[in-house]
C-alpha cells in the first residue's frame, strides 16, 4: 500500500504509534519503526535532557523514520523544540494548542508536521497553519481528548469533508479491522495508542499493563471535564474524583486532587490505586502483552484478510 | 447480499430503522420497509390506541416486514404487547430492559425478538434469554444510551467477540462509508436512527428537523446520567440541565427540570428552547431532509462504491 501517509513519512504501512506519555520511549519507537510503521516518541513526559537522551537512543536503534510527539502547553517547549532540530529530528506531532505556533518554524527547518485535532473546525485551523497532515481523535482514545465528546465514527467523515489533508484516524483503533474500518471512513492511515502502549516495548510499568489486559467496557470513563477531559481507569483514584464531580467540585478542588505526577505515579511506577491511569476504551479488547512487530503483523495481517472478505460484498 | 440478518428478517437490506420516540410513525416505518429495509414503529410514544393504528396504517401501507420496537419500562406493556400479538406484527425489537422478560412471551406466538444492549456483558445476556438478534448501540447514539459509554467502533469488535447471535450495529450510522465500517467490525447489519429521523417521512416537527440540518459536532451531548444518560441538543433545556448537574445537582432536583413529556415537546410539537431534542452525534453529517428512498439508495450507492475502492486495497 502506497497512500498519503506512506509517502508523507516514508513508511511502510500507515500505521502512527500514539507519542504517549510514560509509555513512549525510545525501545518502543524504534521497534515500531522497525517494523514498517512511524514510532513517536511522548515529548510530554520528558524532561528536555531526556528527551534529547531517548532521541539518540532511537537514532541508534533504527534507520527508519520517526518523530517526536510534542504537547504545545509543554512548558519548556522552546528548549523541546530546540533539541528536535539540534538532533536533526525530521518529523514532529503536535498536539493541545494553535496549530499557528511552531508550524512555519518546524517548515523552516525542514520538519514534517502533523497536528492532533478533536474536531473538523480544527482542521480548517490546520490547512490554514500549514500542517502537513491531521490527527483526528475520537472520545473513545486515552488521555486527554476533546472536549466536543465526538467519537471516531463520527469524527472521521467529518474531517474528511472538511479538509484535503492527509487524515490519520485514532481512537479506538487496536485492530487490523479497525484499521481498514477508519480507511473506508475516509482516513488515510492510523493513530494507534492503546495497544502499544500495552506492548513488550513500553515503558510503562508491568502493574500498569498488567490490570490494563483485565478491563472490561465501561472499565475506563472519561472525567475532569472541568479542568481538561481526561480518559482513565475507575480506580480508587478515578473514585475520588468521581465523588467530587457528583457533588460539584469546582476546578480548583478538583486541581487539588489531581495534585501533581499521578500519571507518572500510576503508568510509569506503578501505583494501581492513587496513579492516573490514562488508557483508551479500547484497552478492553487487548489481553495479552506482546512484543510490537507481533502486534503490527497481526493487524497487517487482519486488515489483508477483512479487505479479502469485504471485497465480495455489495449491497 | 444475503447474511444472517436479511434472512432473519426477510428484507433485501440489512438495514433497520430505529424505532425511535417522536418521529417513527406508520409513513416512516412503510417507506423503509418499501424501499428494502426494516422499519420499526416506536411504540416508547405512543398509547396503546395509538400504536394500533399505526400498526393498521403501516401494514395497508406496505406487503414488507416491519415491526415495533418496545422500550421494556413502559408503563402499559402488558396492553402493548398484546396489540402486537392481535395485529400480528412478526417482528419486536425490545430496548431498555431485561431481554428474559418477554422473549419466551413474544416466540410462543412466533414473533422475531432483537433487543438493543450497550455492553457485550449483555449479548451472553440475550442469548440466554434467546432472542434472536442484538442490536449494539455505542455512545454516539441519540436519546437514551449505555451507562458504560462506549462507542459503536469499540463496542462491536467486543460484541462480536462474545456472540454469535446476528448483530446489528447502532450509534452513529448514516451513511454507506459508516455501514461498511460497521460490517467491517464485525457487524451483519445495521440500525439507522438520526438519519431516518431528518428523513421527509419522519413524524418530527418541521422546526426539530430543521434545527438538526444546522448543527455542528459538539453541539449533542450525553447528560442527566444521575438519572437516565440521555443525548440531546444543546438548547435552553440542555443549559439549565448542564448548570444543575455542574453544581452537583441530585437525581430528584434533575426529574423536577425535566419535568414531564420534553421530548414530545420538543421533536413532536417544535419548542425548539424548552423541548428535551433527542438526536444522535452524526447529525451534524446531516444537512437537508430527503425522502426515504433517497437516503436508501444514497446508502447502498455510497456502500458499493467504497467496497469497490476497498477491494483493491491491502497492507
Amino acid at each position: 500500500m502506497e497512500n498519503k501517509i506512506t509517502t508523507l513519512f516514508k513508511i511502510k504501512y500507515p500505521i502512527i504509534q500514539g507519542g504517549m506519555v510514560w509509555c513512549s520511549g525510545w525501545r518502543l519507537v524504534s521497534a515500531v519503526s522497525n517494523a514498517g510503521g512511524l514510532g513517536l516518541l511522548g515529548a510530554g513526559s520528558m524532561y528536555p535532557d531526556v528527551l534529547r537522551e531517548h532521541i539518540q537512543k532511537t537514532k541508534q536503534s533504527t534507520d527508519k523514520p520517526f518523530g517526536v510527539n510534542v504537547p504545545l502547553l509543554y512548558p519548556d517547549i522552546d528548549e523541546l523544540m530546540k533539541i528536535i532540530v539540534d538532533e536533526n529530528v525530521k518529523i514532529v506531532f503536535t498536539s493541545a494548542g494553535n496549530p499557528k505556533t511552531w508550524t512555519k518554524f518546524l517548515h523552516d527547518k525542514n520538519i514534517t508536521v502533523a497536528h492532533v485535532i478533536s474536531s473538523s473546525k480544527f482542521a480548517k485551523k490546520c490547512e490554514d497553519a500549514g500542517v502537513d497532515a491531521v490527527v483526528a481523535e475520537g472520545f473513545e482514545a486515552g488521555g486527554h481528548n476533546g472536549r466536543e465528546e465526538t467519537t471516531t465514527l463520527a469524527l472521521i467523515p467529518q474531517v474528511r469533508r472538511a479538509t484535503s489533508l492527509p487524515l490519520i484516524a485514532a481512537g479506538g483503533i487496536a485492530t487490523g479491522n479497525a484499521m481498514l474500518a477508519a480507511i473506508t471512513l475516509g482516513a488515510d492511515g492510523v493513530q494507534i495508542g492503546t495497544r502499544f502502549a500495552l506492548s513488550a516495548e513500553s515503558s510503562a510499568s508491568e502493574e500498569f499493563k498488567k490490570i490494563c489486559c483485565t478491563l472490561n467496557e465501561g472499565d475506563t470513563m472519561l472525567c475532569l471535564k472541568k479542568i481538561s477531559p481526561t480518559r482513565m481507569i475507575k480506580n480508587n483514584f478515578y473514585n475520588r474524583i468521581e465523588e467530587a464531580e457528583a457533588r460539584g467540585a469546582n476546578a480548583d478542588e478538583l486541581k487539588e486532587i489531581l495534585g501533581r505526577a499521578r500519571s507518572k505515579k500510576g503508568i510509569f511506577e506503578g501505583d494501581m490505586d492513587e496513579g492516573e491511569l490514562e488508557i483508551g476504551q479500547i484497552a478492553s479488547l487487548v489481553k495479552e502483552i506482546i512484543p510490537v512487530n507481533k502486534i503490527i503483523n497481526e493487524i497487517v495481517s487482519e486488515f489483508n484478510e477483512t479487505a479479502n472478505n469485504i471485497s465480495a460484498i455489495r449491497l
